[in-house]
């Protein structure tokens, strides 16, 4: 199988480094322990591969993993899974670059306009562009439309709306997108209205974009999720994208907020989340504060089970059950898989320390 | 206009922290500089409000911002992108919480099945529930079915897939998922699929799902978009969601990588992001790095163009077009707005300055 070489900066003592680089390849791939992988060609093709260490400063290193392809598929979510999905959580990593093969960007594509086609759109060749923002947010869709109208009568290429707009009372995207773009129309400025929300609301602010002959569109892709952004792209726009960093940071929300809150409000009915103790760096009080989000009184919602999970084992089911109580979905992945030819065995000894009663 | 009180922990000297905490209010609000705001209602209503400031050890500060509820409206993506889009790209800000207002939680409306209902579809009323996962990716689907067969045999409440599995060739989506619901039917065990992609494979997959009986599926939000998940469980989902975290800790992404290179590779044809010097702490070295993933020859993908931001001013033309050169798209919000009723004028000198002309 085709690897693709993956560059991570990881913090480390020396002395620990090549486990850690060891450990990571395999969450990157595999996600379990390899004494217990049967299959010889998952071991050969699939299991993440250390290809250099190398060191980069007092208690850094740059690690270069072989990440097989064909984990990846077609999708830029499941792209962003292999490269990071579990180790985004732990804190002494960094995910720095990827060598993307030439098939995988063929399959993406890229830019429909790019520079070129951009600046044939504006007609403007031999200059930078300019481009600025209609705000503040608060403002009805005709005061958002009339600084439209200046701008692009001072010349100014694109217009874009403020990352904080959607679709909110104020200025709702189809008042605000039709009164934009008629103060710009007739110039050659583009104004670049801000889309936001699910698939059918997308859907929704596509046919107002083409209805008013919109020029641009502007996306926030750590928002609205990578994958839709690409099926947009593929599938609906015909005019450029310009996309937000916004969210582009989430690492610093806090995992109760995040994990316990937000995840509950758009329906989740279970959360997966590293227990503490286990191969992320989550406290014990971060686990309790997620959980007390997830299960706690909260608007008169349904509470979300807590799944503490990220490498735990039969041996801690007790604590476990302790520390969380009934209303808990323990996991165990990996070391139930070790159990090798007794793991019927193994799990039934799972379900029974779960349940309170001695193995059968 | 109802507020919603955000937490967040700012690290800052002490001289420093009224002025980062209204920059952090105004941030996420109107983005824009006060002074250029005309409309007393935003100013009233619109503009975050810092509510209290204490001390949280050496150095950091709890800060509490009433944030209008009216800009969030009512998508989980525009909630988040006011909390914290921006922020989440300033290295000393980290979100904590938020107290969401009644209506708000009425209105996402969380869990559909929750824990009871999740007890009843198991049948397991008095006791912690049980989970695995089968793994590892790149097993064929009969192997993969096999594990399950034996986890339900053994009793375990629900088995996920790895998150790691999407939609890859030796394990295709509907192969597996019709292989592993066979593999547990009859039993009370749930099997939870892993649900990847845009809209259109979403649909398809659900369409699986719902063909083959499945009775839980998973899903990662951060990957997925949360929007989209807040739409499947609102429209389509007829069976509990399980959630992962893959991806939750997006900060730690190096901005070339995850803006320049991500961005552009699902279609991005220009990319906003904070310039050096501005806001955010961006450093030249990030920028350029950034522009050369965005414009360097790749696969034969057509460039995407800068678009640095972030607090710049007309002042800074002349030295951000000899860092940047011809292709990029200079973007100046509010600094523009600071010229009230010269905002014509000030705009046509952006757009001289820019051109390399006087302006006229």
């Amino acid at each position: 199988m085709d690897r693709i070489a993956v560059l991570y900066r990881l913090e480390s003592p020396a002395c620990e480094i090549e486990a850690r680089a060891q450990a990571l390849a395999i969450e990157q791939s595999v996600e379990m322990p390899l004494a217990a992988i049967r299959a010889p060609g998952v071991l050969k093709d699939v299991v993440g591969r250390v290809d250099s260490i190398e060191a980069d400063g007092d208690g850094f290193f740059l690690v270069r993993i072989g990440l097989a392809l064909e984990t990846m598929g077609r999708d830029i979510g499941q792209l962003l899974n292999m490269l990071f999905g579990n180790s985004s959580i732990l804190d002494h990593v960094r995910l720095l670059d990827a060598d993307f093969s030439q098939d995988l960007l063929k399959h993406y594509g890229g830019p429909r306009f790019g520079v070129l086609g951009l600046r044939e759109k504006l007609q403007a060749f031999d200059r930078p562009l300019t481009a600025t923002a209609i705000k503040p947010q608060g403002l009805a869709s005709q005061d958002l439309a009339a600084l439209c109208a200046v701008f692009s009568q001072a010349g100014i290429d694109i217009i874009k709306d403020d990352h904080g707009m959607g679709d909110q009372s104020y200025a709702p995207f189809a008042i605000r997108v039709a009164a934009c773009q008629k103060a710009v129309a007739g110039s050659r400025t583009l104004y670049a209205p801000h889309l936001t929300g699910g698939p059918k609301a997308l859907a929704e602010q596509l046919r107002v974009v083409e209805g008013e002959g919109v020029g641009m569109v502007m996306v926030s892709p750590m928002l609205m999720g990578l994958p839709v952004v690409q099926e947009l792209v593929a599938l609906h726009l015909k005019v450029p994208v310009l996309a937000h960093p916004a969210m582009a940071g989430a690492a610093r929300i806090a995992p109760p907020l995040l994990l316990g809150k937000l995840f509950r409000m758009i329906g989740a009915d279970a959360l997966v989340y590293p227990n503490h103790g286990g191969r992320f760096g989550y406290s014990p009080k971060t686990c309790q504060g997620l959980v007390d989000a997830a299960k706690g009184e909260w608007g008169g919602m349904k509470p979300a089970l807590p799944v503490p999970a990220g490498g735990m084992t039969l041996a801690r089911v007790p604590e476990m059950l302790r520390f969380y109580g009934q209303d808990v979905i323990l996991l165990i992945g990996g070391a139930l898989l070790m159990a090798g030819d007794r793991l019927l065995e193994e799990s039934r000894a799972f379900v029974s320390a779960v349940a309170g009663k001695d193995a059968p």
